[in-house]
């Protein structure tokens, strides 16, 4: 195999078209094996093969600094750059992360995770590049079209100016997680098809042939200049790059002469290379549902989650009241709104990677009385922070979100933390905040959300743990310990405890409460965030109203505020030292 | 005068078009007074007069929805809807608001104040329309050339899909607060100009002239198709919307006919509308300084601000480091950096209204090992909550954050309260916050911040506050009480207390803290910022380490988690109640 011989991009530099094909090869058997072995994305691995082996052929990291947008689809990047090893046991402490990460290796030069970020880090580095004289260093951010929705990415298109040695890769697999939308999609997809142009240059030969030869000459000149500045020209271009492509992905020999050639064009001007890829290419059961296999789940239980409790109860509530609509940012099918996207398509806006709009959107929405849940992963709803606040809190709005993955990420790591949403929106002495602990408090959330219409509110779950309890969630059972717990992945490691699960986090019904806990001896919060959110605000209220004695009972129990390592989220508990105190 | 009869939109229905010409003159009169009188922004209000007369003349407010972006262009807006007499007390809280305000009038449908919102806030009206099946309603979001460079524009337009009734207004004064930069702008600029346009359709009929008679036909139909298809196409058409303009946005008949024509035109497809307007239109020292009178500022006072000391300090640090790098996002001058752009323009760079991108392209530039200062207000860097957390403290990069604005709001109002980002900052372990309290403690933390590489952090200071102080800041007064105090605009009323102004926030040195304090009777902790910063994190550690007879001799004292309405912030500061206790 040749793959045994590869532990550094730079072996490769001496093998054939053939030998490296026979590289990508091996490259998506070992990928297709330690995906099922370990979980992770499959589709976009498979897809982005090529690319990687073509751009560590061409330039040479870490010297030129590769910038991945997202990340997810660099598994072949990471077994190029000397990571055979801690691929085995990817996505697990010990082994390497699903996502790029700098202090894995010299080759992950800039962090990735949330889409968007790739061209504005890339123009950093291009600067500092320039500012030091350095024109021997190229900056490649490779993105996917997916990427394109991002507002983010705009802004940096926007301020690409006359950045040298800087490239931009358009991995364009018609794809992000669900389906890409939007205009520049649908854009995308004209360049691609490429029909009108190809129309366009029949037609002008058909008029050049009619035409008399003396006149045919001024006029080609003429119509060849239309072509060049007007139909040729692509909204990149309006951004001051030179569009190159669409090219094929996968066939590395022309990837390999188009990077080339970009790499010196690139010494005058930015260049945006638009590559057509296939997501899951070569693994057929990836290439036919590329949406179940965008990625394996390996923790995967077959009870029922959160998510599929949601998933039913949305639709029930859909059906009942027309006005209810359900708005995400690429993230439909992990929301569990693949059914109410199906069943209301009218009341159903998947908005691509657009966190910001999605947020403000829903708000126009909820301003003219309609039902707006804006369904997002914790830490996406991250983009959104001032949405929430300009849109949403200031003339207290009724929308409705439905926060998914909150908690602990798991085996996707600090990138995806869902860690911060309780104390980001605690910011908020109007916004409501739930969090269920079992089917039935989801259940109840939800119906309440779906009639409650004074202001916004939240609904916050993880997506590993279990409705099912056997608590029955009262304060006065007969212990001395009281735990009061918010979030849903924590099983605490002990039976000599009355647990309360927090439902309602925000407001805190105080004065029901504090008559109940006084006679426990000892008493445990332990808040599935970072300080800041539940517990901060309990403190502030006992301090403010003078209940010191139960203060002296209280041990503070959050997650550190330090970034997460992948691993199980059974690891991450373990890690974070949160049951310590058990 | 005209003037005297309108008191609602409706009058201006039977004026002709001198008449209106005549209103749009005493609107600028009056304008003037208000705004030298009360202070706020001029050019922009200006340069909207007649936009806003005509829009108010062709469409019916409220049942049309004018969704304003920014909002600070809308005074004669409002005193077209009924609000002469609260326009007297413009900016104080018993007068109207300088920004959208839909507590203030139906007419004020969407909130706004932060930049590019307006389209999607609009989008989610519309869609309601369609539902609703209302086709009598239109919406109408009249956005400016500044906002063409915030993503989540972006992020809209790119959503537009086939909203009905649907039309912006590109209010494009080429100006932004500084002057609007990115490659859009020059794309707007070069639509202006549209020579290229006239130079085609000149060079065309030359052609057409030379050629037979019949091929002229056919030929002439085959280049207006591309005219039509290619070169006339902008952008904006790519986004799926029908592009009008660019026409001049001051004469009053012209925009008249044309919104007329787009009211019909937009009930079969979303229309943009390209007006270009002069801020400061009509007022001679408004036109002569775009950037001086964009805002009047009745409240500043003669003495040195915290901005003043940290506009000179950073010219002398970039002068002795080249290294030293600033990046704002519109927000130059009010940020102090007039003087560090002009001494080292290659080192500075304005992204437009672009704080997402700033963050993350800062984060570029300091993992190169440059040292950037990002330049904002408190209010705009929660725009870019993502980016500091997924771009910069991951990596633990070492971007500095200079927050402008910190605190209290002022006569802005709740739109730009900068009393989140002490709860926001505190998040990350990782990131050191600085809160100087005078000249010598900004001058120090800014030193240290040209020297610190190991790490994020923030210095924040408020606009108006005096860094001069009488207080020696050290805890070991012979006083009864002591009054731990964070931020620069609250003065305390009290002089039987050590005040002791918390300059480094985070991490906050407990040690030497805790033996010194315990002598006091009361610790008061007073905070420019909603519960979550530092006095969460102060309480915790108390709690956490079992100082309980601390806990109980201390009163935390807060910024309320509710919006703060526009007034002086002395009377912010009273409205708040913060200094009952005292």
């Amino acid at each position: 195999m040749v793959w045994d011989s590869i532990n550094s991009p730079s072996d490769l530099k001496n093998l054939s078209i053939s030998e490296l094909e026979q590289v990508c090869d091996e490259l998506r058997t070992e990928i297709v094996r330690l995906t099922y072995k370990n979980g992770g994305h499959l589709g976009s691995n498979l897809g982005a093969i090529e690319l990687i082996v073509a751009l560590h052929y061409v330039f040479d990291s870490p010297l030129d600094k590769f910038v991945f947008d997202v990340g997810h689809q660099t598994y072949a990047h990471k077994i190029l750059t000397g990571r055979k090893e801690v691929m085995e046991n990817l996505r697990s402490e010990s082994g390497a992360s699903g996502f790029i990460d700098p202090d894995e290796s010299l080759h992950d030069h800039f962090i990735s995770g949330h889409a968007g970020n790739a061209i504005s880090a890339a123009l950093g580095i291009a600067k500092a590049n320039e500012l030091d004289n350095n024109n021997l260093s190229s900056v490649i951010s490779i993105i996917g079209d997916g990427s394109i929705s991002c507002g983010m990415t705009y802004e940096a298109l926007n301020n690409i100016g006359n950045a040298k040695n800087f490239i931009i890769i358009l991995n364009d697999n018609q794809m992000s997680i669900s389906k890409t939308v939007g205009n520049m999609n649908l854009y995308l997809n004209r360049l691609f098809s490429s029909q009108k142009m190809l129309l366009f240059r029949q037609k002008t030969r058909y008029f050049l042939d009619k035409l008399p030869k003396k006149m045919s000459v001024s006029i080609e000149k003429f119509i060849k200049n239309i072509i060049f500045t007007a139909k040729g020209k692509t909204i990149f271009e309006d951004f001051g790059l030179q569009y190159v492509g669409p090219i094929d992905g996968h066939n590395l020999g022309k990837l390999i002469e188009t990077l080339q050639n970009v790499k010196n064009f690139a010494k005058r001007k930015p260049v945006i290379v638009h590559a057509i890829t296939k997501k899951g290419n070569g693994h057929s059961p990836a290439e036919n549902d590329s949406y179940k296999l965008h990625g394996v789940d390996r923790d995967r239980e077959k009870t029922e989650t959160f998510t599929d409790i949601f998933s039913k109860k949305i639709v029930e509530l859909g059906e009942n009241n027309e006005k209810i609509i359900c708005i995400t940012a690429a993230m439909a099918g992990g929301c569990g709104l693949t059914e109410f996207a199906t069943k209301f398509p009218n009341r159903f806006f998947d908005v691509g990677i657009a966190e910001s709009h999605a947020v403000t959107y829903a708000a126009g929405l909820a301003k003219q009385g309609y039902c707006p849940f804006v369904c997002m992963y914790s830490t996406f709803l991250q983009r959104a922070f001032d949405q929430i606040y300009h849109d949403v809190v200031l003339d207290n709005l009724p929308v409705r979100f439905i926060i998914n993955k909150a908690g602990f990420p798991g085996r996707d790591g600090k990138t995806h933390s869902g860690i911060y949403d309780i104390a980001m929106l605690s910011m908020f002495e109007n916004f409501q905040i739930f969090s269920p602990f079992d089917r039935k408090s989801l259940i109840n959330s939800l119906e309440f959300a779906s009639i409650y219409n004074n202001g916004p509110l939240s609904i916050r779950f993880s997506k590993s743990g279990t409705p099912e309890h056997n608590c029955d969630n009262k304060i006065g059972g007969d212990k001395d310990t009281l735990v009061l717990q918010v979030g849903n992945n924590i099983v605490l490691p002990i039976d000599n405890a009355d647990v309360f699960y927090v439902y309602k986090i925000q407001p805190f019904n105080y004065k029901s409460f504090l008559s109940k806990i006084i006679r426990y001896t000892r008493i445990f919060v332990v808040e599935e965030g970072v300080y800041g959110g539940f517990s901060a605000v309990l403190l502030e209220y006992l301090v403010k109203n003078g209940y010191f004695d139960i203060v002296k009972k209280i041990k503070i129990v959050n997650i550190p505020k330090t970034p997460v390592v992948h691993d199980s989220v059974k690891n991450q508990i373990y890690a974070s030292r949160m049951l310590d105190c058990f």
